[in-house]
């Protein structure tokens, strides 16, 4: 609580040097809100692209080893040699997101949808996603599910429960013994009355219906106004099925903004959880991931910003005093529990994650270190013409 | 959707001839706010006053036959005649309620408390009430934990679920064979960062731990701002595992306002889930209850028409065209289901009720009715001296 | 409160043959989320286009007599020549909407952009708007500023305030006397950290300081979750400044669902605050507007269900006895004042308006009527090719 | 951004010297919720032995020169004595706070009631008010107006405002030449429907009719959720009418946390814009207050923690390297002024806050000198018997 923190070092977060961070190759194409995408200089036109971006936030910060892909927005001809090179710019191929919210079949629903013939069609698309997974040696299919309903009693809630139970075991069936379905909820959005998969309850019941490959995904946007995340992650890694994190950070809804920016202390609460139950460490199971619009600010060093974000409230969360904070907890000591975990939180870690990564050869400071790179300017000038990618392609 | 509804007769709400309400005991008594608990002329000074008072509400509307009792408010020495006395009255007693939050060993804590004494003084607390149940007849224990932390750090999210799940097999141990635990959940208040039970999942996931005899309450002040509680009701349901429903309205938090009041078109919707699924049936074991706090109404008439805004719910919930409803939901038609469930919701049942009540022998105004039997002024006579019930007595 | 309502008429509501709502262009055309925009058969192509749609609405309900123009989207060579298309349809032009949410240079602001040429060039297009207005015979000016900022530290809260006081006055010193500058503010979206008008504080503060021209704009979709609109209202009319309705309806955010089908006792609390103050009378200034995003329902029949929506909410607010209120109200009678209040929300007034929709020798049945005009499946079946009118266009 | 935090030192918050924040007498006191005040040793029975445990608060920190008073809970025969007494323990009297929440009469309401015999109680008690004022030499009359309504209907919205304007010119003309009124606004509770003074803009409204003395006082808690306070600080100061604080935190309603400890980036937020602004400095006429209820923390290590905490806040505010920061804005860097921001914030300060205060003589680590004095220990020793301060007294 006092000064003592200045004789902390970079050995208290060594952890960290394994703790790596899954980005998203739609961070890196344009994205917006329904009134308007701006567009920005040098984006990616294509998934290789995408993947070359992505490279550069794990060359300076060493933390984003892989790069989730999303289908069909990164529908290659062949996924294998999308993986090589993937590889080849250090980076790999992580989880697979389907999507079924860009159909106009999908209007009222995908694997909720009263018409069988379109639920057919969604976990067909699941199916092929699996098919993805086998090309890129992905293990993680991640599904959020957009369905939802617009005005009471458009469709039964009842009823679009079980034909969602019915698609996700269609789905299930098909996937490999080392995959695993990653299930995200959300409150509200793109419907606006109900929404098919709203909470980590709805999310677990159907995970626990599946069995052991299903796991539940928590985006930090998705829930309402007020809710204690800490609380849900600490819940789902009691019930041994939290499967992902989606990172990203929001003052009022779904808002996507770079994590750790909107509110800094609930990040480190939530990563005080997962320390507390050695989430964090490799073999956890726990992937997490990024899931983030860039919609005023250049993408990549947003990324960078965001992996750096994570990592300051790791490290805060890994210089928390284990031992004083339980001695306190036990005691009913109010202030004094509360004081061992803010101290964690007030230390500026930063000069730690410097020494840590130049222990690790890299430059201390990623931010100045990309942009030294000269790699912006570059594609800003190089990539002239063709497409850029957005959340339409 | 248009003027047909003016064929309709009480025959299509027959099935509310049938549907109680069971009112709590407390309601009956003093209640405020941190600020202020507002003294009202003719309040009980005992449980015998409370259930003289709750049966006036059951005369006039025929639809409050239950009072759920709360310990220790309630306490008497002799539940057997307490229980006479009520049927005397021609109610009966109904859910007994457990308090946790009265004591000041329970300040940090009681059935999650670090401190195992507390625990143990917490679970024989529950104890007593299920010896309660035995002499009163009741078969449904309450539970709503207060439990929770105001400070970040102050105690371990994830040790006080696993206190919080052994103090609760404790509990259920000692249940009789035909007796069920009503867990209760709450978004926040009394604590104000972490609280133990704060949402359906958690209640459930304890539930299916304990097993069948376990079910869950809905408070419908209890959820956080913009929460589709109707979907819930569809979920428990479906679970089979909608032990009970807690009533009441709100704006803002856990107002505790008139069941109806803040947001009508939101209850008819809960009730249209419930119609749907059966669950208003006598045997469908959903316990419907008042919780309320009659701040600055009159108490009695406050139930009284809190009773009528759940029958006319229901009531519009029964006219609801079942068949055109599925119908148009089948066929994706989205204005046509939402005017099918609309033309209930907009259709005046008073009437329907008026008519109901006369051929059950009773006045067609309850609230004129009860106004017109003199009871308020002879209980504001008689009740001088004493002390008011309150949450506190 | 009882079944004494049957003797109402419609001379109880007569004050609604009078009562007209302004419908938006855009309404008409396509529109969505960010996640996708569904196409729809039938969506006009262009203005003129709109407007017939537009027109039908009118058509079957007599209570939609003006159309807003969105400037660029609804930008014609000759306004003139449009205004003139409409009057033959039966219909007048209304407000015009401005748009600074779509040209890349706004990406960080627009009136309270940093860079004095952007700020130049919106204050330039509102300019241009008032030409419009001159053109068409429009008198209002609505200006949604969709300005903020994403990121703490982004840009000063402050120095923007002040940009924009000086952007509003510039725009301001050019309408003619009779024009008014509606200012509507918004809580969030499209920007997540601030934004720049964001409550009815600061709009009425940027009114007060404009003058007498000036007036607040309060859509039903722009506020904090809670937040009780029918006070704003009443402040509103207080202060001699609400200027205008944009109507719509929302469970969670902005979602702009049709006006009444989220919370229709909200509706009626709102037009009662209107009907007490006689702001729904023609002389009012009060301009009421529809402004929604029919994303899966059809779009006029989704704007026919919104006027016959807002058309019941008045409906009961004229039911209400304002006598018995008062009187209830002054003697302190809670239950009895709301109750009065109840009584006519209760009230089933859709075959009131039936007859007066017969008395002015319209079908009783608005939507029955459109559907049965063919009118739907005539431009299903005629609008094929060209380009669908949507948000961009 | 980087490591070149080190640098800094104590004179980089030398603002902070002379900057002081009010306490509040009643935090001396027991404090809970609705369901229960848990009793607490040591704590005060009358304001004399409250203003001795809040200059022991000012003893340790040198920032909490002034005690806020609450009439009646701190009546005494003799206000000049109680005076001196605080002058005698190193502090003064600072702001009076009026009540209207705790007599029966107010139940429907106090300046805004429809009984002008009530209303002119309520007068009365505020004049009562200044009267106290003159025999303590407060300059600030604060007043929290708790009025509001729990059902629509109830009483007039619009009413109970010209109300409310009529009682508050009566009482700003008794206000003393040198005298402030400081109107206070709410977002809910203890009423459920509306409030009298919901927001900024209505305490606004009250104040420019009023005139120069009468200003808003802003307290942290009494937002709708979401809502971006910064803004309103921004916003105030604009309008030269920003009066007060009342400092607390929360996650949920109006939970009267500890200043800080719920969401500390906001805090921080808000102090960069009374910093931007020179609100921090002694003649900006801002009385920064804590507002806050101890409930299960000890009462005076509970404002001792809030003192520090606001002190750190304004220390990294303090620290925001202004000029780079304005470049960054001019310049549309988004992530670049964002990330001058955070550089202030993520500073761990303590060590230059503990350089500030040995430089004025005072322990390092005002929390352990607390402990270290054995105050408490003597107090819950010497203070048996009597009647326990709290709300009610």
């Amino acid at each position: 609580m006092t000064a003592t923190d200045t004789r902390r070092t970079a050995g208290d977060i060594s952890a960290l040097a394994d703790f790596g961070i899954e980005v998203p190759s739609w961070a890196y194409g344009n994205s917006g809100t329904r009134f308007k995408v701006f567009a920005t200089a040098g984006v990616p036109r294509d998934p290789y692209e995408k993947i070359e971006d992505a490279a550069q936030v794990h060359r300076v910060t060493g933390a984003a080893p892989r790069v989730s892909l999303h289908i069909p927005w990164d529908r290659v001809d062949d996924f294998g040699k999308l993986a090589a090179f993937a590889a080849d710019q250090g980076v790999s191929l992580g989880a697979i997101n389907s999507n079924v919210f860009q159909d106009d079949d999908y209007k009222l629903g995908s694997l909720t949808n009263a018409d069988p013939k379109i639920r057919a069609k969604a976990v067909a698309h699941h199916i092929e996603c699996i098919d993805v997974m086998r090309a890129t040696g992905s293990k993680d299919l991640k599904l959020w599910l957009p369905d939802g309903t617009n005005y009471a009693g458009q469709d039964s809630i009842r009823a679009r429960q079980d034909r969602l139970a019915d698609s996700l075991q269609k789905i299930y069936a098909e996937l490999d013994d080392d995959h695993r379905l990653l299930i995200e909820y959300k409150f509200f959005e793109p419907y606006f009355y109900t929404t098919d998969i709203p909470d980590w309850g709805t999310s677990l019941l159907h995970c626990l219906a599946l069995g052991e490959k299903a796991q539940v995904v928590l985006d930090t946007g998705h829930h309402a106004p007020g809710t204690n995340i800490e609380f849900i992650v600490a819940q789902l890694i009691r019930q041994g099925r939290l499967g992902a994190f989606d990172f990203n950070s929001r003052f009022y809804a779904d808002d996507d903004l770079i994590v750790g920016s909107a509110d800094p202390f609930q990040l480190f609460r939530i990563m005080h959880e997962i320390v507390r139950a050695g989430a964090h460490l490799p073999d956890s199971g726990v992937n997490f991931m990024l899931d983030q619009c860039h919609n005023i600010e250049p993408k990549i060093p947003g990324q960078i910003r965001s992996i750096m974000n994570v990592q300051e409230a790791t490290a805060k969360a890994l210089l928390v005093d284990g031992d004083a904070l339980e001695a306190a907890q036990q005691s009913g000591d109010v202030l004094g529990a509360h004081a061992v975990l803010m101290d964690g939180y007030n230390t500026d870690v930063r000069p730690l994650l410097a020494e840590l990564r130049e222990s690790q050869g890299r430059d201390a400071d990623p931010i100045g270190a990309f942009a030294r790179s000269g790699y912006l300017e570059r594609i800003e000038r190089e990539r002239v013409g063709g497409i850029q990618a957005s959340w339409g392609a």
